[in-house]
């Protein structure tokens, strides 16, 4: 893409309403605007990234046997008056409609996938069966004070899954939590993000979080540096070991929870009398699981760890363009590098504006893609563009020529 | 896929408490789900219909410059007051959060388009500027009757453009007239849908929806059959002749509004006080324009055209899958079918279900896949299947070997 052609620009100063580094670096690099505490309007930029980042987990959770759906935002009371969450879900924006009807706006499914699936599985032999969804989730939130890692309004994949018996479920549920970490794998976040034991209700002893360290995260968390796991506040108060070696020195540190699991046992197919026939005849109770990603969130996550004083590194994997193309008064011989690499199928933002070239490394550094490409009047002498990764402080000159190979 | 992996099935019978054709029957065939008046899940199968119906306008709207970004559902209270809508907009759900502060759900979002491209379009030199979102809409209707043509909450492609005069946002209304005529073709719709002149506001003389032409339609429309453009009912009632032609003959016709344009002036522009500098560094006015046009009412719009007594008959474009691959008893010979068509890069939805052929082949009549192709002993002894287009009556037996070429 042609950046003058871009409607956004970067901004001088971060808005002065914001404290998180995500949401002021993303404003201010024009991948989000603010609409409202916890409320914001993705870019062009921004969706670019999302786009990726829901690709990604979409490829994973696909793999994983998720069929995918879209529910509604309106969920009508009556789906939260037979879970008893109506007046329990101390979040849920309500509202009433002309006709009088009430609604809560989805801040989660259960209550629309339970009675969904009731209406395709009878027997045991339509199970199991696993749903997903990515969807804008809307939350009463108190606080909205982390940019894009706890918003209002935000995106969610939330999965469910219904199984015939606690030991389907339990391999499944091991399933998701390896599909969970190809993600994060995949996002550059594995290494910083820890499997977090936490309370687990009434149907299993621990339900699991999924906690990238940040260093402003919101979420204490308690690690163990032998098994790469971690226990949540809740838990440490109870048992302060490793829940996996029975390590007793776990180190406090900060962290944002990125994803989480839990095995919701018989609560909701109860609550809507699903049940389903065995091979006897005789029926039996569902067994669900729910597990939830933020691809919001993940992005203001890979912002709070992956950038520097002058802006964010995006992994390649989620960056907006793979390449920023900044040309100094070399436009002709720009515009044929950017036709080159578009037609190789790599993505560039090539900047044709006409400043500086101050303004242009200005806005790279901030914006983000994984490499810079220079073309000046000195490379060009040399039949030479300047390669420089955003994550590196060194440049090489490369050929023109061998351009495509090196970036393929 | 195949389809005993599909967690939906087709039911027998129609839902009591829906009277529109294309609710009952992508109910029935499994596309969506009811969850309230006026409020639907969307199954795999209709979500596969409804990412091609966005994929195809989106392909048209980026051609004529849109620029894809995502704004939010919570909208505050005071966009809607700075622009008088608050009180004068009735289809508004209104909502309150635990900080007193007051949203309403969005339902069009001029009221967040104009402030954001206000903080980023200062001069002449950076208009036009044309922005377009995909976007869930929220809208409190009294009555939510005719399915996905009439949603509470529906999918909506809302493009908004600024321009420096008005001369260019005649040209710009222009093009994307023809972007609409573009869509509808890729739908086959284009020869149902008729620009039709609408009341224009303060602005201009007309505004234009595009109106397809259903035996159930709640819109009157009034056509000219020479100029293929027709007038709705508050035209008619000032102007009884083609707008075009001055013919004045024109037919009555039922239809549904698949888009709108319209030219809004300086209206919301100069609500926000939005303003340009122009060459000379005085300050003008925006002028405005909004084109609006919903997948979700558009895939009901579909059914309501391309159906007969047994099912849906969906244009290629738009299938779920281009071939429904039905194997009777042949299942070894299928799987292999199967494969080779799914590795050419042709999508198939294949029946291995153990179910009878009358099942099957109503099943495939109501889901209405345009290609039905279907394996037996009896086929298999010539070494061929039997190849039949879902809007045709005659089947014809092909070489297995011929089968990807054909269908290509």
């Amino acid at each position: 893409m042609k950046q003058s052609q871009l409607f956004t620009r970067t901004l001088k100063e971060a808005p002065k309403d914001e404290t998180s580094f995500n949401a002021q670096t993303l404003i201010r690099a024009g991948f989000i605007d603010k609409v409202g505490a916890g409320i914001y309007t993705f870019l062009p930029l921004g969706l670019r990234v999302m786009s990726k980042i829901t690709n990604i987990i979409r490829e994973e959770i696909n793999a994983v046997g998720g069929q995918e759906i879209l529910m509604p935002t309106l969920v009508p009371k009556e789906n939260w008056v037979a879970t008893g969450r109506w007046d329990n879900f101390d979040a849920l924006f309500k509202l009433q409609g002309s006709d009088k009807k009430e609604y809560a706006l989805g801040a989660t499914h259960e209550e629309v996938v339970t009675p969904l699936i009731q209406k395709y599985a009878f027997s045991y032999k339509e199970l199991p069966i696993a749903v997903y969804q990515i969807q804008t989730k809307l939350r009463n939130e108190k606080r909205a004070k982390a940019g894009l890692i706890r918003g209002r309004e935000f995106l969610m994949k939330d999965l469910y899954s219904f199984h015939t018996n606690q030991a389907d479920l339990d391999a499944y549920y091991e399933k998701v939590k390896d599909a969970y970490f190809k993600i994060y794998e995949r996002f550059g976040l594995a290494d910083l993000t820890y499997l977090t034991y936490a309370s687990g209700g009434a149907f299993s002893k621990y339900s699991h979080e999924f906690q990238t360290l940040i260093s402003d995260g919101e979420d204490h968390i308690f690690i163990c540096d032998k098994c790469h796991v971690a226990v949540n506040r809740e838990i440490i108060e109870e048992q302060n070991t490793c829940p996996v070696c029975h390590n007793p020195k776990l180190k406090e540190e900060k962290g944002v929870e990125v994803g989480n699991i839990f095995k919701l046992g018989t609560k909701f197919s109860a609550a809507f009398d699903f049940r389903y026939r065995d091979q006897e005849g005789q029926e039996q109770d569902i067994i669900m699981g729910c597990y939830g990603i933020g691809p919001s969130r993940l992005m203001g996550t890979i912002v709070e760890v992956y950038h520097d004083e002058k802006g964010i590194i995006w992994p390649e994997t989620v960056a907006p363009f793979k390449v920023h193309l900044l040309s100094l008064n070399e436009d002709e011989a720009a515009l044929k590098i950017y036709e080159t690499l578009t037609q190789a199928g790599i993505e560039v933002l090539y900047d044709d504006r006409n400043l500086s070239a101050g303004e242009k490394f200005a806005d790279a550094d901030l914006i983000g893609c994984p490499y810079r490409v220079l073309i000046s009047a000195k490379t060009i002498q040399v039949d030479s563009v300047e390669l420089k990764k955003r994550a590196e402080g060194k440049s090489e000159l490369i050929k023109i020529k061998d351009l495509v190979a090196k970036l393929k």
